[in-house]
C-alpha cells in the first residue's frame, strides 16, 4: 500500500508541477494553517464521530544490544506512519502545481502512539527536526526513526543454545479506540534495511492487532536465536575439559601425592565457571548448563571424598582384613582391571595365592585395594560424566 | 467510581454524538480557553475556600530493577488521577453534542503531585505528549505512564529468603492541603498490567492517605519477596559442599603430605565466596548467611590450626609419653574409634598390651596419636557443620 | 521565623477567606503581573539601594550515595527559601479576601542561588513545576527538591572508623552581596525529614554565613560517621585471621613438605585483601589499614625467607658444627621450648651429654636445629603479630 | 570549492566594507526575514521543481572511543556544509556594504540530514548556539560540531593484528532525492584537525555518494588499524611463556613431586588468559587468538592426561615386561636420549645389556620407562608448541 | 585588568545611586531593549569592521576526574568573560543613576566561545539561569561556571610517577577572527579557588594566545604531577617483595619438593599484577612499569626452566660424571660457596680428595651439583633483579 501510494505521489509530481515556486509553497502554508487556524490539538475528521485509522508499519534497523539481566531488548528501528488529514486538503492547481509538502512533525495533528512494553516513561516518537510529507489529498507519511528499549522476559533454560521471542507493543496511549484506531499497514516488521547482528539471528517475525475493547494496539514480535559458538567454545568445551580432568584423578597413583591438589583444584574450577555462567544469565534459577555445572560440582565433591577415603587406607599399614579381599574378588572390575593391567602375571598370581592361601594377608597390600578402587572409581565417574555431558550437549543443541 | 464514571462517559458519547464535526471542537476549545481566559495558573474551582479533591490509584506495569546497594526500586507505572475542572464545562448540544475531548496536559491545571520518596529532583508527571479527557461536567482524566525510582531500605537479615516492602509516596508537593486534597479512588496498588518479575514476586500491596496538617499524601506499599532458587543454587549448595571439604581434612591421613593444601584451599574458598555474598548486599552488616560465612572462615583457621598441630606431633620420633596414652585411653572417642575400625584385632592388642604394660612406650607410636585426633576432630567438626548448616538452613527458609 | 510567619498567613487565611472565586485570583494576577508589567528579570526592591535579603534553610531527606573514590556526597533534600517581593503586594478585600496564591516558580524574579561545590556546571534550583507561594503582603517562600551532588574530600586515614565532614556551600551566583545577601533562617539543616542512611550516621550538622567582600555565601556542613561493623566483619576479622595463618606456619614441621606452600598461600591471600581493601579508597595512600597489609605482606615476605632458609639447613647431611650448637644452647628460647616440650627426658638428655662432650656432634641434627627457630620464630611473630594487630585495632576503633 | 569561495568572501568584505554599522545589519535582517516573511519550512528555491545541492565535507576531529563489544565508533569531528538560499540575497550596497552575516542555525531552513548508522534516534545536527555563516549570494555555510557514535561491525579474526572498515553514513532523512540531494565537495574526509587516536591509526579513508532512487546519501569511511603492541606484550607474550612452562612438565622428573602442580597450574592459567582474551572481544566466535588459546588448553589436557600416566606407570612396582622394553628400544628417541645423556656409559651399558640378555628384567625399571615417555613427550610437544606459536603468529602478523 | 574595572564599578555605584528604584531598573531595560530594537544576532559594534574583542580568565574549581584510558580530563572550572556591548550604554543620571544592572544571558549578544578539545558535541556556554552584569559603558562582564570534559592524550612513560600536560583550548566557533577575537585578560588560569585533587597535584599553569589566520583561540595548558604514593605502596613494593621470592627458589633445597610450586605461584602472580597495572593504563604499550613486569615474568620462566633442569639431575641416580665436577671446580662460585658453607671441613675433605684421586668419583653427588647450582643461581639472579629493580626505580623516580 505504501509504495503505490508513494509512487502515485511522485507520478503527480513530475507530471503536474511545472510553475511551483516558494512563494505558492509560503501560500498553501499560510492558507492551510493560518487562514483555516489549524489547530493540532484537534483530530482531522470533519465527522469526530468516526475514529481516525492510523497504518503502521515496522522497519528494523538493527539490534544494539540483548541484557538477558535486565530483561531488555535495545532496537533501532523506524516506524512508518500514515493517516488522512482532513484538514490539510488542497487543489494543487491553485498554488502552482503543488502536490505535497513536507511540514515539521510538531506543526500537525499526530496520533498519540507510543511504545507500550519500554523501560522508561512514555516518549512522543520522533522529534522536531523529523518532518512529515503531506499529499494534496490529505495523506499524511511519518517515518520517525527510533530507539527502543522494550522489556523482554527471557527463558534461558536452554543457554546457550535458547531461541527467545521478544515484543514491541505500540498503543494509542490517552486516545480510547473509538477515537484513534492503529492497524497494521503491510506485513508487519520490514528486514529491508535490517543490518545482522553477531550475537543474535533473526529467525522469524509476526504482528498481531492486539487492540481491545478501550485501546487500540498493534504488537509485533521477533523470534531471535543466539549464536551459540562462542560460549560452545569458551565455556562448554573448557568444562568438558575439565569434568575429563576430574575423572583423571583416579588414574593418578595414589604414591604420587599429588591425587588431593588435582581434584581440589578442578572442584575450584567448576566453581569458577558457574560464576562465569551466572555472570550472563538472570538471577532466576533454570538453566541447563547451570544445573549441569552444579551436578560437576557435586561430582568434584564426591570425587575428593572418595580419593581422601582411598588414601586413608592407602596409609594403613595395618593387614587388610580378610572380608575387605573377598569383596574385592567378588567385584568383576577386578578381574578386569587385572585382565587390562599390563602385569597380568603376578596379579594372577595373586589371585592365585588368594583362592589357595585365605590367610596369607601380605600378599594382599592396601595399595592394592586403592589401586582396584582407583580402577572401579574411574570406569564408574568415567562413564557418568560421558553419560550426563552427552546427555546435556544433546538435550541442550537438539531441544 | 472510576469505571462506572468513564463508563457513563461512554454511554453519554454514544447517545449524543450526531452531528459533531471538527470545527465543533474547534469552537468549543476556543469558547473554553480564549474566551473564558482560562488561566493554567489558578485552581480550577468557582470558591477558593474550598480545596480541590484528586483522586488517585497506581497501576503496576512492571519491576524494572531492585538494587539492594543502593536501596532503591525501579518501577513503571502508570497513575490514574480524576478531578473536577469547573471551568471547563459546557453543553455538549451547542458544540454538536461533544462530550469529552482530548487536551495536552501542558494545556490544564494539573495538582502538582509528585513521588516524594524519588532519587531524583522532583519531576513533573506525564509529559507534553500525553492527554488529559475531559467531559462536559468538568471531570479530567489523566493518566501519566512513569519509572518511578524510589528509595527502599533492604533488611537483608534473611537473604536470600527475604521479605522487603518498599513505598511509592505521593505528595502535593507545592500546594498546602486545605487547597489540593489527594485521596485513593478505587484499592490502591491495581496490578491488571502487571507482568511478572522473575527475580521477585509481589506478595501484597498496601495503601494509606497519609496526610498530615499541612500536606495531602497518598502511599502505596509493595510486599515482595525475592525466588532464593538461584541462590540457593549457586551460594547456599556450594558453600555447604565447601563446609563438607573442610571436615573431610580429618579423614585425610597425616602422611599423604596435602592435609595442609586441603584446608588452605577451602579456607580461601569460603574467603572467595564471602566476597561473592558481600558483593549482593548493602555494605552494612546482618545477614545471617555473611555470619555463617564468617563463622565457617573462623572454622576454616580452627581446622588449619589443629592440622598444624597435629602434623607437629606426627613428625615427632620421640617415644609418645605415658600421660599422653593415659589421655588418649579415657577418651570416649578413643574405644569408639578402635570399634569401627575394620582391623579391630590389632587395636584391641595394643590397647591390651597398654593396660598390661603401660611402660611400653615403643607400642603407641605418634601415628596413633594424630589418628585419634583426626578421628575425634572429624566427629566434632562434622557435628558442628551439620548442626550450624542445618539450623541457618532452617532459620532462613523458616522465619 | 518561618512556621510564625507561616502560621500567621494561615490565620489571616482563615479568617479572611470569605468571597474568594476563581475570578478574584486570575483578577489578582492580571493586575500584578499584567497591569503593574511585572518584569522578573528586575529584582523586586522600590531601592534598587538596599539588598534583598533571602532567608534560607536546608532540610535534609536522605543521604543517596556516598562515594570516596570520587569524592562526591549525594543527597536528597530541598531548600525553604523567603524573601520579600515588594512588587507582589496587594490588598486581600479588593480581591474577594484573597490572602495568598501559588504560582510557577519560573513566572517571579528568583535569587539566582546555587550549589558552589557540586559537580556538574552550575543549575537553576527547582524546576517549572514547582510553585511558589506569595502572601498579601510580598512574602515568597519557595520549596525546590534536589539532589545535590557536593564535592567533599574523604580524609580516610581511620578507616573503616572514619568520619568525615562534607559541606554543601550554597552561594549567590552571579549578583553582588550588595544586591542580594543570602542569610540563614533558623539552624541550619533541618533533620524532621531525614532517613538514616544504612552505611552512614549523621552525627551533628553545622551551618556558617560564610560571605566575602563580594559573594553572599551560606555553608552547610554534615559530621558523619561510618558504621563499621560490615568492614570488621569482612575485612579486619579476615585479615586477623590471616595473620595468625602466617604464624602458624612455624608451627608446621619441616618434614610436612608443606610449610612453603602454606606460607605463600597467606602471602597471596594478603595480596588480595589489599586489592580488596585498595578498591573501595581513593588512590591516595594513607589509611591506616592499608599500611597494616603492607605490614603483613613484608611480614610474610619474612617468613617466607626464614622459611626457606630453615628448609636449607633441614635437609643438610653433614653434621652441624659446635658453634651452631653453642648458639642454640645460649638461646632462651632453646631451653624454654626444652621445658615446654611434652618429652623432657630427651631434651635434657642431649643437653646433659651436649655439656658433659661438646664434641659429640652427632647427637645435635639439623633437625633439631630446625626445630629450635620454628620455636623462636613462632613466639617471635606471634608477638610482633598480636601486638602490631591490637594496636591498629585500637588505634582505629579509640581514635 | 570551500575555500576559494570563502576567500572570495573575505576578499569582497576587506574591500567593500567601509560604512557598514549595526543598524545596517539590523536593517538587513529585517528585510530579509520580516519584510520578506522568510519561513524556514519552505525549501529556499524560487523554482521547487529542481533539488537543492547540499555539499558535505566531514572533518575528522578525534576517535573517542572503540567498542568492539558493542559494535560502536565513537568519533567526534564537524560537518562542512553549503547550500545556496536564494531567499538570502541582497545587494550590500544597500546595507552600507554588508557582504555577509552570522544568523543562528535554527533561524533559517538546513536540510535534514542525519547520521543514518547511529545507536541513538535521529538527532538534529548542531545546536541553537551555533551559526551559519549567508554570503550576499545566497551561499549558506555551516560547521556543525557532532560527536557520531556509529555502528561499525568489526571482524576480530586477526585481533590483535586487526584491521577495520567504519562507516560513516549521512542521508537526507525526511525529504526525497528529488527535494535536497547531498552531495560530496571536496575529497570527503579530511585529517588537518586529526589529533591521532593512541590505541587506532588512520590507514587510509573513503567516501561515496550512495544515493539510490529515494534517498540521497553521502557515505564515508574509515581504515584504521590497531596498535597491535600492548597486546603483544600483554596477551601474547605471557602465553607463548605460559607454552613453554606447559612443555616444561616433560622435563620435570616424576620422583618431583610436582608433576601434576606443574601442568594443572599452567592449565588453569591459559582458562585465565582465554577469560580476559574474550572479555575484549565481542561475543561471536572467530579470533585466531581464542581458538589458539582453546588449543593450547586442549594441549594442556593431554600434557595432563599424559603425566598421571606416567606417574601410574612410575608408581609400579612389578618388572617391566618386555614387550615395553622391546617397544622403547624401537623408539629412535630412546637412543637419541641416550647420546644426550651427559652419562653415556651406563645407558649405553644398559642397552647393551638388553641387546645380550633381553630377559634381564630387573635392569630396566619403570623410571626409566617413564623417562623415555617424558623424553619422547618433550620434544613432541615442544614441536607442536612453536609449529603452531610460530604459525599463529606468522598469521597474525603478516595477514 | 578586571578587578580595577569592577572596583570603578562599585565606587562608581555607592558614589551615585541615590533614587534609583525598582520602575528605574523597568524603564531602563525597556529603553535598552525595546525602544532600541536590541537584536542579539547583531554584534554589538557600531562599526562592524573592527572586531569584538573578548578578554577572558579561566578560574579552575578542580580536578574531578582524570582518566588515563578514555584520555580525558574533566574540570570544574568558571570563565571570566567581559566585552564592550556598544548597544546597551545609558547616561545613569537619567535612570536614578542606575550603573549597572543584571540581565539574563539569553537576552543579550554572546560570543560562541566554546570548548575546542572536548569529549561531547559544542555545548554553550552556561545556562538561561546565570545573569551578565552590564555596566553604564557597555561593559559585559560574564561568569560562566562549567564541567570541561577535555581530551588529554596521556604519556604514562614513567607511571606512576608521570608529569602530564592537559591542554583546555577555547575557540570562537562560528565566526571568524575579523567579527570575533577572544584574547587573554590578566594572567591566564586562575588557582585563587581552585581545591587540590587528592591524586594529582598542579605543577604549573600556562595560556597562549593560539589564534591562526581564520579562527580566534585561547589556549590553557595545565601542568600536573600523579601522587605516586598509593602507588609505591601497592604496586611497585609488592612487586619487588615478589621479585625477592622469586629469587628465594634457589634458596629452597630440591629435598624440600616444594621449589616448583614456589617459582610458578611467584609465576602467577607477577601475570596478575601485569593485569592490575594494565588496567590502570591506556592500551598502548610504553610504560617502563610494564615492561618491568613483563621482564619479571620472563625471569620467572627462566627460573621455573632452570629449577625444573636441577630437578632433573638432583633425581639421578647414576655417578656425577668427571667432566661435571671438573666444571664445577673451575667455577669461582663454587669455592665461595665452599668459603661461605657452615661445614667447610666437608667441602675441603671433597676438594682435597677430588685433587687427589679425580676418578672417586662417588664423592661427588648430584645433590651436589644442584646445590652448587642453586648457588651461583641464586646470587646470579638477586644481582638482576637488585640491579634491574633499582635502575627502574631510579629511572622512575628521577626522571
Amino acid at each position: 500500500m505504501y509504495f503505490s501510494l508513494f509512487n502515485v505521489v511522485f507520478l503527480i509530481l513530475f507530471v503536474e508541477i511545472s510553475g511551483q515556486s516558494g512563494t505558492d509553497v509560503t501560500d498553501l502554508l499560510t492558507a492551510l494553517f493560518t487562514t483555516n487556524s489549524y489547530d493540532k490539538r484537534v483530530r482531522p475528521k470533519s465527522s469526530q464521530v468516526t475514529a481516525t485509522t492510523v497504518d503502521l508499519d515496522l522497519y528494523l534497523v538493527g539490534i544494539n544490544d540483548i541484557d538477558e539481566i535486565k530483561g531488555s531488548l535495545t532496537t533501532t528501528a523506524f516506524l512508518y506512519l500514515g493517516w488522512i488529514d482532513e484538514f490539510l486538503v488542497w487543489t494543487p492547481a491553485s498554488y502552482g502545481g503543488i502536490a505535497y509538502f513536507y511540514i515539521p512533525q510538531s506543526d500537525i495533528w499526530k496520533p498519540d502512539i507510543t511504545l507500550e512494553n519500554g523501560f522508561s516513561k512514555l516518549k512522543e516518537l520522533g522529534n522536531s527536526f523529523i518532518n512529515a510529507a503531506v499529499t494534496e489529498d490529505g495523506q499524511v507519511f511519518w517515518k520517525p526513526f527510533e530507539v527502543f528499549e522494550s522489556k523482554c522476559s527471557f527463558d534461558t533454560k536452554y543457554f546457550p543454545f535458547d531461541k527467545q521471542t521478544c515484543k514491541l507493543s505500540f498503543v494509542v496511549w490517552s486516545s480510547g479506540i473509538q477515537d484513534v484506531n492503529v492497524t497494521l499497514w503491510n506485513n508487519g516488521i520490514n528486514l529491508d534495511h535490517y543490518e545482522e547482528n553477531s550475537e543474535w539471528t533473526v529467525l522469524s517475525t509476526a504482528h498481531i492487532e492486539a487492540s481491545d475493547a478501550a485501546e487500540s494496539r498493534v504488537t509485533f514480535s521477533l523470534n531471535i536465536k543466539r549464536n551459540a559458538a562462542y560460549y560452545v567454545m569458551n565455556i562448554i568445551l573448557p568444562v568438558i575439559l575439565l569434568s575429563f580432568l576430574n575423572v583423571l584423578t583416579f588414574a593418578l597413583p595414589a604414591d604420587s601425592g599429588e591425587k588431593i591438589s588435582q581434584c581440589i583444584t578442578v572442584f575450584l574450577s567448576f566453581a569458577v565457571f558457574l560464576t562465569i555462567v551466572n555472570a550472563e544469565l538472570p538471577k532466576t534459577s533454570g538453566s541447563i548448563i547451570g544445573y549441569y555445572l552444579i551436578f560437576q560440582l557435586a561430582m568434584g565433591t564426591i570425587v575428593i571424598t572418595i580419593t581422601v577415603l582411598q588414601l586413608r587406607l592407602h596409609h594403613r599399614k595395618d593387614p587388610v582384613p580378610p572380608s575387605v579381599i573377598r569383596l574385592m574378588k567378588c567385584l568383576p572390575f577386578n578381574k578386569t582391571s587385572a585382565v587390562n593391567s599390563p602385569d597380568k602375571n603376578k596379579v594372577e598370581n595373586i589371585q592365585i595365592k588368594n583362592t589357595e592361601a585365605n590367610d596369607v594377608e601380605t600378599e594382599t597390600t592396601w595399595s592394592d585395594v586403592t589401586s582396584s578402587i582407583d580402577f572401579f572409581m574411574f570406569w564408574t565417574v568415567l562413564s557418568i560424566v560421558v553419560i550426563s555431558t552427552s546427555s546435556v550437549v544433546a538435550i541442550l543443541s537438539l531441544h
